[in-house]
C-alpha cells in the first residue's frame, strides 16, 4: 500500500506544481531586473511570478482565439513576442515620451507604468478607459468650481478667530492624501537626486505627487489613468479586478457606498457564501458555471457569456457604456454626461453642475433618453441570466422611482437652504460665498451627498432594508430635512425677536448691542 | 513515473467529478423547463445543478434515518420521489391555490414558490417558521400604528412651506425599496400580459409587490414568508443559510447590527480565520468537528450535536425558541411576545407597544420568568459546548444588566422627550402628534432605535469595546441624551425670555412680534 | 482503471489525515481532562486537537532551529518535553502563584491561563509583551483621571432632572461590557462555590472580572495580559492572530478605525483577494512566497523575512518597537510614551496627558527623535520589501504631514472649545469640570476621538479616498469645527441679548426671568 501512496502524493505535487514548471523564458533585461530586485523587492517580484504576465508570453496570448483572447493587440513588436512580460517590457517600454524615464545600469527606465505603455499589448482596453468618467477623475474635479469649494471647505486649513471661521487652500500633501488618493493628480518630474542603496550609489529622477495610484492621475507620459488601480502591481490581476474589494477601495461610502449595499445584497450574500468555489480567472466569464452571482466587474465591465459561450454582455473598459444614470448626485441623480470630460457642463445658471439647484437638468451635456435606454438594455441583459423579464422591469421601475423620489426630496432640502441664503442667515453662491463653508450647509450637503446617495446605491443593487433606512438612508435623510427646517424656523424667530428689542427706545435699552446677523461667517 | 501520475491525476478528477457523476433523473416536465431555461436563465439552473434538490431524489433524502434527515415529511407523493426536485415539482405545485398560476407551454406553473410548496417535504420547518416573528413581518409593522408613525416619518415625501413641514404617506415603491424590503409586502396579481420573449409570444401573470424576498411577504397562496429569503434560490443552500452574511442582508443595523457586533466578536473572528477549514453543510453539525465558533444559525437554529453525536440544540425554525428577551427595543428591551402577531399587543396606555413609555411591560402579551428561563437555558446549551457554566451564566449577567441599564438610559431620554411633549416645544402623541416627525424627536428615536439597542447586541454576542461604546454605543447614547437635554433647556430659556420681552409695554415694544412656539411643526 | 482510481483515492484521503495520525502522545493528567471534557466541551477539545500545541512536543519544537523556531525557551522542564502541550500543562502549571487554584479531581487546577503559565515555553515573548502599552491597557485608563473623566462621561448612569444631568460612576458590569472589554479588568478570586454537573458536584472558584479577555488584565497570578486575546483559545493560532480580524475585535473604530482603513486600502484589497493562496503559519515568515501584502501582524510582530530567507523585521511582542508616533490621538498625535505605563505622564498643566491642550508635548515622557527615525527604520524596512524608497519616504512625509495637519486642526477644535469654556458656556476642567460631559464638549471629543484619529490612521496606511474625507474624515472633521463656532457664535449673541433686557428698567421689564447661563449643566 505504501507505494501507492507515495506515488500518489507525488501524482497530487507534481499535478499542483505543473503551471510553476511552464514558465517562459524572460528576456535578459528582465533577467538583470530579477537579479538585484527578487532580493530587494521580493513582494513585487513574487507577485509578478504567479502573475499572467509571468506566466505566457504574448506570442501564446495571441494564439488564443474568440472570446477567450486577453490581449486585443493584433500586433506586437517581435522583439516582446516570446519571453514573458517582465520588469523590462514595460518600464522601458516608450523611452521618450516618459519624462520620468532615467539612466539605469544601462538601461533606459521610468519609474510610472503608464496605460499608454499597457496599451503595447492592450490597445482596446487602453482606448476604452480614457472614454471613461474615471480617467478624468483628476481634471473633472480640479476644473470644476463647484467641486473645489467643496474640497477647500473640507480638506483646506480652517484658522478660527472670535467672529469668523476662515478656511486656507488644502496643502498639496493634503490634496494627495484625501480627494486626489482616489482622482489622482499630475506626477511630474522635478529633478534628479543620487541614493545610497543597497546596491551602490544611483540616481533616480525626483517625482512630485507619487506615490499615486488614482484613477485619473496624469503621467508623466500625458497619458491619464492607472490599470494598476484596479489590477493592483504587480499580479495585474483579473480574479482581483473582478473581485468587489478591488472597487471597495474608493466606493467606500458614505458618499458612493457601492460596496457596503453590495455586502448586503442578495448578490453579495451569495459572492460572500459560495465564492470560493468560483473562477474569477476565466475568459469569457460563464454565468451559472464561472460564478452564480454577480461582482461590480461582472454588471460593469466583464465580458459575460451564458453557459452555451454566447455573450450576454461584452467587455467594456468605458464603463458609462452600462451606465444610463449618474445616481452619485451633486447635487441631483441625472442622466450620464456625454463627454467624460464634466468640466466643460454648465448648467442653466452658468455652474458646472449637470442640474440646476432646482434640478433642471442641463440636458445638452447629458445623454438622451435613446442612449439611456440602450445601455438600460445592455445591463439588463445580465439580469436577465437570472431573473425573468418582470422581475427586471419592476426592479428597474423601483429603481428609477427612487431616483425621482429622492431628487424631490433632494429639491426639498435645496429649498431650505436657499430660504437660509435668501434670509441671510447663511452666505450662499448667490452672494459670492461658497455654498459648503458654514454648519448649516453641512446639514444640507449631508442630505444629498450620503443619504440621498445611498438610497439610490441601494435601489440600484437590491440593497435592502438597511441601506435605504436606517444605514445613511431616507431615516436620517428625513432626520436632516426635519434638522434644517427647525434651525432656519428658530434663527427667524430669533431675528424677529431681536428687531423686537431694538425697537424699544434705546434710552430704556442701555445695553443694546448690535444684532448678530446669524450667519456662521 | 509518468504513467502513475497520469493515474493519479484521473483519480483525483474523477474523485472530484464524483458527485456530479450522480445526478439523479429529472423529470419529464422539468427537463422541458431546462431545456429553455438553461440557455435563457444559465445563472440560476446552474445554481439549482450544484443544489442538494438537483443532487438527489425525495426516495434518497427519505432513506437517511436520525439526525441527518434533511426531510421531514413522512409521506411523499410517488411522482416526486424517484426524480430530483426540480424546477417542475416546486414551479406547478398545488396549483389551486396560486393565484399566480397561469398556463405555460402545456404547464400550470406559478411565479412564487411559498412555504406551503415547501412544506410538501419540509412540513415541520414550515410550520416552525409560521410561528416565528419574521413570519409575521409585513403584518406586525403594517397592523402596527405606531410603528406606521415611524416608517411614515422616514419614508413619507415631504413637504416643507415656510412654517410648516407636512409628510404625505409613502409611495408603494419607496414602502418595497425600504421597510417592506425586509418585512416583505403582498404579492396580488393584478392581471396578465402578453411579453415577446426568446421562445416567442407567452402570457405571463403581472404580479404587485414583486420582486420581493421579505421574510413575511404575504404570497399568491395566502401562506406568508419566503424560506429563499435566507436559502437563497436556487442553491438552496445549508451553508449559505448557516453563514452569518445571510442574516446580515437585513440584520445590518444601525437598528440591529448583528452581523457587525458578530464581526467584531471572538465568534466572529474564529469564523472570519478558520471558516474556510469548516463544513457547512454537515448535518447534524458536529461543534468541534465542522465547527469551531457559531454563526448566526449556530445559536438560533441549526441542530448541533456533539462530537459523541449527541444533541446540544434541537433543529428549530421558530427562532423565538431560543429567545428569552427581545433586545430590539422599540422602545424598550423586554420578554419576548408571546404571540408572533405583535400588533395584538397593547401597553396600558392602549398603544401597540410591548412597554409603556415608562418602560412597564405589558405583561399578558409577553412570556413569563419560567418561559424565559427554559428559552435561556437552550440557548445557553450550546455555549456551554466551549465555556465553562461560570464563564456563561457570568455573561449573562453581564448581558441582561446591559438590557436593565440601557432601558434606564432609555427611560432617561424618554422622560426629557416627554418633558418636551408636555411644554409644548414638539408635539408628541398626547395632543395627536406623531412622535417621530420633529427635529429633536429623531434625537430621542436615534438614543432607543440605534444606540441602546447596539449596546445591547454587543453585550448578547461579547461585541465588545467598540459597539458598547464608540461604534453607536454609550458614547453616542449619553451623548444624545445630553444634547436633547441642552435643547429643552435653551428653549426653555428662551420661551421665558420671549414671555419677558412681551411683558414690556406696547408701547415701547413698537415691532414685537408674535412669539414663536418652538415647535418644528 | 477502477483500481487505480480508489488507490489514487486512497492515496490522498492518507494524505490529508497525515498530520492527525502523527498526533504526539498526552500526559496522563490531561488524558484525565479529555476524557470527559471532550464530552462537555467538544468546541474547545476539538480546537486544541488541531492546534500546534496538540500536534507537537516541545521536545520536537526544541529540534527546530534558527528562524523556524516558535518556542523561545532553552530549557524546559523535563516532565513536560515528550507530550502534547494539552489541557494539564497550562491549566495546572504554577499552581502556587496562582490565587484561582483549587482542587479538581485529584489535581490542582487553575482557570485563567496566563502569561506567566505561556513563559514556560515562550519566555522572549511574554517578556516582550510585558513592554507593551496594551499589556498596561487596564491601569493606563484606570489610573488617568483624564481618561477616567471621559469613561464616566460615556458609561456612566445619567440622571436628569429639569435644571440638571448628573452622572453616576459606571457599574462593575457596564465597565466589563465597555471600555474594560478591551483594556481587560482584574480576575479576582471572590470565594468558592459547589455547582451540580454532569461529573456529580464539584467546588469551583469564583472570580469577579471574569469572563475576560482584555489585552491588560490583570491575572490571578498578578501577570499582566492575556495571550488569548490574540492567539485565541484554543488553537492558539498563528494564522488567526496574522489575519486582521483578530486586531479588528478592539480596533473596530471609529476611535481607532485600523480594520476599516485597513479593509479600504490596497494592502487590505490585496489581502481580501488573495489570502486563499498565502501560508499563515510559515515560520519565519517569506514575504513574496507566503504572503504578498501585510496584515497588521506583519508591520507591528512577525519575523519577516525575504526569499533568500534574510530577516526584514525581527519577531516583537513589543508593537511599541515599530511606532514611532501614537496616532490615536488623546488629544493630539504624539511622539510614542517612552514607559507603556502611561499613567505617571504629566503634561505642563499636570494633567495625566502626552500634550498640553495647546499640543506641546510633555517631551521627558515621550521618545525622541532619533528612537522615533530608529523605529521608522525597522517599519520601513517592510515597507520596502515591494516598494523603492523614494515611494516609501514619500508616503511617510505625507503621513507625517497628515499628523501635523490634524494635530493643527486640532488645535483649533480645542481653541474654540477653550473660549466656550473661559465664557462659561460650558464648565471645563478650568473650573473643575468634567471636559467631556455637556453636549458641545462632545462635540470637541468627535473632532479629534473620531475625526483626526481616522484622516491619520488612513494616511499610515494608505486608506486612502474615503476615511480621509467622507468616512469620518475632514468632512466630518470641519463640519464639527463649524458647528462648535456657529454654537458658540449664537449663545454668546444670545447672551448679549438677554443682557441688554436686563438692562431695561426692571419697572418695565414686569415678568424677566433671571438669565439662564447657557451652559448644559
Amino acid at each position: 500500500m505504501k507505494l501507492w501512496n507515495v506515488l500518489a502524493i507525488i501524482g497530487i505535487l507534481l499535478f499542483t506544481q505543473a503551471g510553476l514548471a511552464d514558465s517562459p523564458p524572460v528576456s535578459t533585461a528582465t533577467q538583470e531586473c530579477l537579479d538585484c530586485h527578487g532580493v530587494f523587492h521580493p513582494g513585487i517580484v513574487g507577485d509578478w511570478e504567479k502573475s499572467r504576465h509571468g506566466r505566457t508570453t504574448p506570442d501564446e496570448a495571441m494564439k488564443i482565439a474568440g472570446l477567450s483572447n486577453k490581449i486585443s493587440a493584433t500586433q506586437i513588436p517581435n522583439e516582446l513576442k516570446s519571453h514573458a512580460v517582465g520588469c523590462a517590457e514595460c518600464h522601458t517600454a516608450n523611452p521618450k515620451t516618459h519624462k520620468d524615464t532615467f539612466e539605469h545600469n544601462g538601461y533606459t527606465v521610468h519609474v510610472v507604468v503608464t496605460p499608454q505603455d499597457c496599451a503595447t499589448c492592450h490597445p482596446t482596453e487602453t482606448k476604452e478607459y480614457a472614454g471613461n468618467l474615471m480617467a478624468n477623475a483628476y481634471h473633472n474635479l480640479a476644473s470644476n468650481e463647484f467641486y473645489r469649494a467643496l474640497e477647500k471647505s473640507i480638506t483646506g486649513t480652517p484658522d478660527v478667530q472670535d467672529s469668523s471661521l476662515s478656511i486656507a487652500a488644502p496643502t498639496a500633501h493634503t490634496k494627495a492624501e484625501t480627494c486626489y488618493f482616489c482622482h489622482g493628480t499630475p506626477i511630474e518630474v522635478t529633478g534628479m537626486e543620487t541614493r545610497e542603496t543597497d546596491a551602490g550609489k544611483l540616481k533616480f529622477p525626483l517625482l512630485s505627487g507619487w506615490p499615486n495610484q488614482g484613477v485619473g492621475r496624469i503621467n508623466p507620459d500625458g497619458s491619464k489613468g492607472s490599470c494598476t488601480a484596479c489590477h493592483t502591481r504587480h499580479r495585474f490581476s483579473m480574479e482581483m479586478a473582478r473581485k468587489p474589494h478591488t472597487c471597495m477601495g474608493c466606493h467606500t461610502g458614505p458618499d458612493v457606498p457601492s460596496y457596503k449595499v453590495y455586502s448586503a445584497s442578495k448578490h453579495g450574500n451569495i459572492y460572500a457564501s459560495h465564492e470560493k468555489e468560483w473562477d474569477f480567472n476565466a475568459v469569457p466569464w460563464t454565468v451559472g458555471k464561472d460564478f452564480s452571482a454577480p461582482s461590480c466587474a461582472t454588471c460593469h465591465i466583464s465580458l459575460v457569456v451564458n453557459t452555451d459561450g454566447e455573450p450576454i454582455a461584452k467587455r467594456t473598459h468605458t464603463m458609462n457604456d452600462r451606465l444610463p444614470w449618474r445616481i452619485f448626485g451633486l447635487i441631483y441623480a441625472h442622466p450620464h454626461p456625454i463627454d467624460p470630460d464634466t468640466s466643460r457642463i454648465r448648467n442653466k445658471d452658468g455652474l458646472q453642475l449637470p442640474t440646476g439647484f432646482d434640478g433642471e437638468i442641463a440636458a445638452e451635456y447629458l445623454i438622451d433618453k435613446a442612449t439611456q435606454m440602450k445601455r438600460q438594455q445592455t445591463l439588463q441583459a445580465i439580469c436577465l441570466s437570472c431573473h425573468d423579464s418582470s422581475w427586471v422591469s419592476a426592479h428597474w421601475s423601483r429603481f428609477e422611482h427612487s431616483i425621482a423620489q429622492t431628487n424631490a426630496v433632494t429639491k426639498t432640502a435645496t429649498g431650505i437652504m436657499q430660504h437660509i441664503w435668501k434670509e441671510g442667515f447663511a452666505t450662499g453662491p448667490g452672494k459670492g460665498g461658497s455654498p459648503f463653508d458654514e454648519a448649516i450647509e453641512n446639514k444640507w450637503s449631508d442630505s444629498w451627498l450620503f443619504y440621498a446617495n445611498t438610497v439610490r446605491f441601494s435601489a440600484a443593487m437590491g440593497g435592502g432594508g438597511d441601506y435605504s433606512v436606517f444605514a445613511n438612508g431616507y431615516y436620517q435623510l428625513s432626520a436632516t430635512l426635519r434638522e434644517m427646517r427647525d434651525w432656519y424656523a428658530f434663527r427667524k424667530s430669533w431675528r424677529e425677536s431681536q428687531a423686537a428689542q431694538r425697537a424699544i427706545p434705546p434710552a430704556l435699552n442701555r445695553n443694546a448691542s448690535p444684532a448678530w446677523n446669524g450667519s456662521a461667517r
